[in-house]
């Protein structure tokens, strides 16, 4: 079957949209020869990684001691892809393209393995696997195999900035990755199982935000393997004309590769590529040419082929070929199947491989010679290693956007409105590599500043009213879903580039897996010398848990952190700035850093203001520290410990603090306030942790410590359960938070002002009838609290102005 | 313009697919007054709850103290909301129809609580909420303020099961309720702004699973408003045509109702919703009278009307209706905005309340004859109150399947291959009212036991070698969608049904915030008598952590766990039985359970069993235990505690135990199970924790415990921060498991025998040079491991088939 090169088979499925007559091939005999026979070699080597163990030319006959004791893979995606890799490889060698591969069924990572190696780049980056028989017995031995490389694509193959275990988000990141890459056409194959998920099924809509002028080019390619696991797929089932309707309406052009005969499939293919390679230059040179701003459909290529093609036809009697049997290991040999031996012997010699390869096991050269060459390989392509082409961004003075602090609290600010200028300052020096993505909250989270210099990038047509739309603009967040923001701005990381991603705080966790497969890749990455580093992925969170006095319950969930910090220390930084000049500070810092995931908490609403600018920047370079001016306890041992850490917290302790000095004068009082939080955890467990003698030195050995926490209480006893001090107390999110005040929020979870002086109290018995007095004074304050927001529904004005030293 | 009721406006927007004549009018004069008089009464109430303190039926002129001081609530989806109730109830009255309503768009709140109000539900579950002028005030002041009810649809909310807080499932949730609801219609409102995330994009293709014999009908009324927070919508600016397109390409047969003089609108909408009534009805009668299985295409409504609409046409010059303007408070109206204060009264009245309202308040009777009657009515339909409809399930005796254990450790059994025979009985005994849903993981997790009673729900068409589908079936488990699973599931349970969410443990991730909000809805509706307990959502999370070998780190992700212990203690529970008795007698408790969250994570490996049915019974009933078998401290102290919680380090714990009494006969060692992991908090954090002195007695005050955990390790120290005993040392996942074998992974993260051993010797110097010996030993253990791996890619003959009590 590898060999029916003729171009006479009828087969109904075939058709390229219906525009392209059968008469005129596009692929000379010899070069249909060649593909074809490039995709045998491809195929061959596929089937090896999975199986073999040694004979790697089966010149041999083969034997159980040459099989793998344990195969696990996933065949039935690869065959396919394969096929699409030598058919990229055509059209960029015959455009000179500048091109990447993203594999959505990433899990088929024999194909992009065995095209990588034929192509020359995995022995350049991994000499020790050469271009020979020697070479091929490590490459297929390494596969799957302990002390080798993971069965899914993955940051150890070159060429890859997506791994194919969770499923959903190769378009995006392809978009991702196109963005300011004008030159760029990024090939991306979507699984027909993917293609079910929420985010793959949204991020169809992309090419209405991708600018032709100054963006490159997507091209999706549809795989019609027409089954999952154990299912058929979805869009490999419905009609026809619905497929299409449905393509079409997401804004596609799309065209049909569909069959199973190699020859007539490599003759549609090679049509469908020309195509649209030809329709995307097409479309690009226009745009780039005139004025126009008409949109036009991007081209995509659909590709309905038999899963497991050219696979066991059958094994036992059932069909294989063509079913989901083919989805992992279409043919089981093992100790248990040893009669399945000859049958895989037959499958691999089918690919015949002795034309393939020369005696030393290298591939020969008339079929070499068709892959790119140097970095138009695309396991060489710098954009799919993207720390090779990331320039520092031109990063400008943040100390000019201060907020000038007279005396602690004296000042209120909106932090993230302040926070907006000096993201407009960065945008103006970086009009070319930073991004803000977001769902549609740029405004509401007030960084609206950066729209005096830039634009929301759209591209479908405007009308009066629309505000900051254009066909280009720095700010990707125009369309409300959080898994498209997450997948283009790491596609946008991936390749070498800086940005944002902008959200509110509860609805972060809609990518909380998303983030852990980032997560999952740096640390991988981190591993491998070749794979310089990229861009940290920074996280502002605002709207957050404490300031859903409009939304309500729904929209409070402090959990990200905690999911966050159960990745590798090496990775995560979470930073809660407690005022504007300290969350200025902060993403000086985030923004320069690399292999970093960055979670960064601040408010928008307009609370007192605490650090110069000067006491901003030694704050957050030590990531914790005492706030003397705040604290009474003149560096002796101090009767309590007050410590905050997120803006809300520090606010409240604050008034908490100043409660309890006015009325207990004598009590010796310490305040804390955290930014970096996991400076309470242990140096030996995270790289910013304080070392067991500074954190005693700081809470103290055994004095009774008021923390109060802007997430989850529990989640800073996660963080301290290995100090000494066991007297801690936590306050935070409690999981309380129907509609109403800002204060009573506060109330309800047991955070405010008067609650935090009842701890103290609680845990002071010397205090004696004075603390008893105070108790009952802040016990009566929160019945007059609960008495005047059920009548007038806003919060005492003593709460709402309340000021650092302030009385009650 | 609220009176403009003639038909005469040329309105170039207005087609109903084309397919109506305009000179025929649906409604008759008097019909659309009052379909037109009901909108206004509702919108009249709308703008009453978001603004007035006081004053409700505006009798006096209106004056700031009677305006609420804080106005936060979401005008521009409330209009379009209010439009498609009244109509919804028109169809409902003459049609007679089982209707319930879903708010995709639920942030407008005062919409579904106003025409609640006004067909009089509201009343008879809130009596203090009357109807009459009292009632009014009170109804208004209520909304989005301190005590009273969120500005969101909320589980206060009579008639809904769908929460306005983070947006995506609408759709999923309404074909939950749909299933084997054959008489129920649900409509389901999505906003355009919804429609961009990926949950809603790829909910669209639910038709493919549903029956129109055996399940109800979806009817999705996609509200084109236009605009998000602060940005158009995509699917309100792409061309009509693509999407069309788009709409026909999900499934559906889109009918179009266009513009905005609410006349014309009314009467388009009146047709509208008769024809696709019409078609709903043809459809089903078709399918349930013939034996013809054509799949028909779902009829569905296109609402495109002003953001906004009859609110404040501008404001200060600026356009409001029709813009995202509109999305909030379209009128400020403050101590800072009572120049505005005119404006409101003049909208207000624009609505010409006199007209609608009687003297004392009270919806005239011409208009309030036009609301559905009785359960009728969608605020009181009891599919929108599960629990009142729930059965209990019918329990098969789980007994029946227990694994015949001759001695602890002696027999090997899948655990989840077990189970899959109990839920084959489940089905077969509840065939109408129990589902299993999972994305194509059923046969992965090794539940296929139950298609030897039914089959995979799927409703395209079949071809040789599919396995399992048919019209209906107990399992939805064709689609590749944790999120349509996740959706399906909880709007199938919130209408009084049982299910079970069947995923692998990394990817039930991609639902953090999904589970988030179903914990949340619970909460609160534990806070309503009239709100019924409804079935617990069960989530089997099989292929778990410890079980990647096929497909590696991507794959581990146990942090599920974590995530949802932050939710109340009241709503969650957390079960890791360790064999497969213990996870039969599991199941049997949880899908009795009501109003929980039970998250139970079991493995499909073929791994030792312990305990006999009866002990497992026990065991699980207890939660934690001693097991006895294990230990040898013969009730006195032991010298170390030797705990496991899952079913890798329930085996690891017990390898290592071996190791121990064989080599140190004299160490007293005890061994602790821990199935239900709430029972590791304290009493007073969790229902089911265990007290201080029996945490105590278990665990000892001050041994040291080798605590061998499923999961991330610090989850145990959270648990456990207030015990008395310091000296707990935990090994679990920690985010370690590249390409390996089964062991292997288990070494890499420290949760291998061997190292189990060392972390015991390390910790009781007592030991001397008997527990220096054999920390040698074990330690060359771990280097002929990894030799061996490395050399034959799979793990030691003597770890493979290791039992208990086998020597090393």
């Amino acid at each position: 079957m590898n060999d029916a090169l003729t171009l006479t088979q009828e087969n109904q499925n075939v058709d390229v949209a219906g525009q392209l007559a059968v008469d005129v091939p596009t692929l000379a005999a010899d070069e249909l020869w060649r593909m074809n026979a490039y995709w045998r070699a491809a195929n061959y080597i596929s089937v090896g990684q999975m199986y073999l163990y040694d004979n790697p030319l089966l010149l041999e006959p083969l034997t159980m001691s040459h099989v793998k004791p344990l195969v696990v893979s996933h065949w039935g995606t690869t065959p396919g892809q394969n096929f699409i890799y030598v058919h990229l490889n055509r059209v960029i060698k015959n455009h000179d393209l500048d091109m990447i591969y993203i594999a959505g069924p990433g899990h088929g990572g024999p194909a992009i393995v065995g095209n990588v190696y034929l192509e020359g780049t995995w022995s350049e980056v991994y000499p020790n696997i050469s271009q020979d028989e020697a070479g091929l017995k490590k490459l297929f031995k390494q596969f799957s195999f302990p002390g080798g490389i993971s069965s899914h694509v993955a940051p150890t193959t070159p060429g890859s900035i997506h791994e194919g275990g969770e499923l959903g988000y190769s378009l995006s990141h392809a978009f991702g990755a196109a963005f300011d890459n004008p030159n760029l056409i990024v090939a991306c194959v979507i699984g027909d199982g993917e293609a079910e998920t929420g985010p793959l099924a949204t991020a169809w809509q992309s090419t209405r935000f991708l600018d032709p002028v100054t963006d490159g080019a997507v091209l999706p390619i549809l795989h019609l393997n027409g089954y999952k696991i154990s299912n058929p797929t979805l869009l490999a089932r419905i009609a026809h004309d619905e497929l299409e309707q449905f393509l079409r309406g997401c804004g596609w052009e799309p065209y049909f590769v569909e069959g199973d005969d190699p020859a007539t499939m490599h003759e549609l293919m090679a049509r469908a590529t020309d195509t649209v390679i030809a329709q995307i230059r097409q479309l690009q040179t226009v745009a780039r040419s005139t004025e126009s701003v008409t949109r036009s459909r991007w081209p995509m290529i659909v590709l309905r082929s038999p899963k497991g093609w050219t696979g066991p036809k059958s094994v036992d009697g059932l069909q294989i070929e063509g079913t989901f049997r083919s989805h992992q290991v279409p043919l089981l040999v093992d100790a248990h199947h040893s009669e399945h031996l000859a049958q895989l012997e037959s499958w691999m010699k089918s690919y015949k491989a002795q034309e393939l390869f020369d005696s030393s096991g290298r591939l020969i050269a008339k079929l070499a010679e068709m892959a790119p060459k140097g970095l138009r390989r695309m396991g060489a392509n710098p954009n799919a290693n993207g720390g090779l082409l990331l320039r520092d961004l031109h990063m400008p003075d943040f100390r000019v956007h201060a907020v000038q602090i007279s005396s602690p609290g004296a000042v209120f600010a909106q932090d993230t409105l302040v926070l907006g200028e000096f993201f407009k300052d960065i945008i103006k020096l970086n009009p070319d590599n930073f991004r803000i993505f977001g769902p549609d909250e740029t405004l509401s989270n007030l960084l609206g500043a950066v729209f005096d210099v830039t634009n929301r990038q759209w591209d479908m047509a405007t009308v009066a009213n629309d505000e900051f739309l254009a066909p280009t603009g720095r700010v990707l967040d125009s369309m409300l879903s959080e898994h498209q923001c997450e997948g283009w701005l790491e596609g946008y990381l991936l390749t070498g580039r800086h940005g944002l991603f902008n959200s509110y705080e509860a609805f972060i966790r809609i990518i909380d897996s998303m983030f852990s497969q980032h997560a999952k890749w740096l640390k991988v990455t981190k591993e491998l010398a070749w794979r310089r580093p990229i861009a940290s992925l920074n996280y502002l969170l605002a709207s957050h848990v404490w300031q859903q006095d409009h939304n309500g319950f729904t929209h409070q969930d402090p959990g990200f952190l905690d999911h966050v910090i159960n990745k590798k220390a090496d990775i995560v930084r979470v930073y809660l700035p407690p005022d504007a000049n300290c969350l200025l500070s902060t993403f000086d810092h985030c923004l320069r850093s690399r292999n970093y995931v960055n979670v960064v908490v601040a408010g928008k609403h307009a609370l007192p203001q605490w650090l110069t600018m000067d006491e901003a920047v030694v704050h957050c370079t030590q990531g914790v520290g005492i706030w003397h001016w705040a604290s009474n306890d003149q560096d002796s041992e101090p009767d309590v410990v007050m410590a905050c850490c997120g803006d809300t917290p520090t606010l409240e302790i604050l008034a908490a603090v100043s409660i309890l000095r006015e009325h207990l004068p004598d009590l010796r009082i310490r305040v804390i306030n955290v930014v970096d939080l996991m400076k309470l955890q242990s140096a030996s467990e995270h790289p910013h942790g304080l070392s067991d003698a500074d954190y005693d030195s700081l809470f103290t050995k055994d004095k009774h410590i008021i923390f109060g926490f802007h997430g989850y209480p529990c989640l800073v006893h996660r963080l301290t359960y290995r100090r000494n001090n066991r007297n801690l107390h936590v306050r935070g999110y409690k999981e309380e938070g129907t509609i109403t005040t800002a204060f009573d929020i506060r109330v309800q979870n047991d955070l405010d002002r008067f609650h935090l002086v009842q701890d103290v109290v609680d845990r002071l018995p010397h205090l004696g009838s004075r603390g008893a007095y105070l108790k009952q004074m802040v016990q009566d304050k929160l019945v007059q609290h609960k008495l005047y927001i059920n009548q007038y529904g806003e919060d005492l004005p003593e709460i709402r102005n309340w000021k650092w030293g302030a009385s009650i």
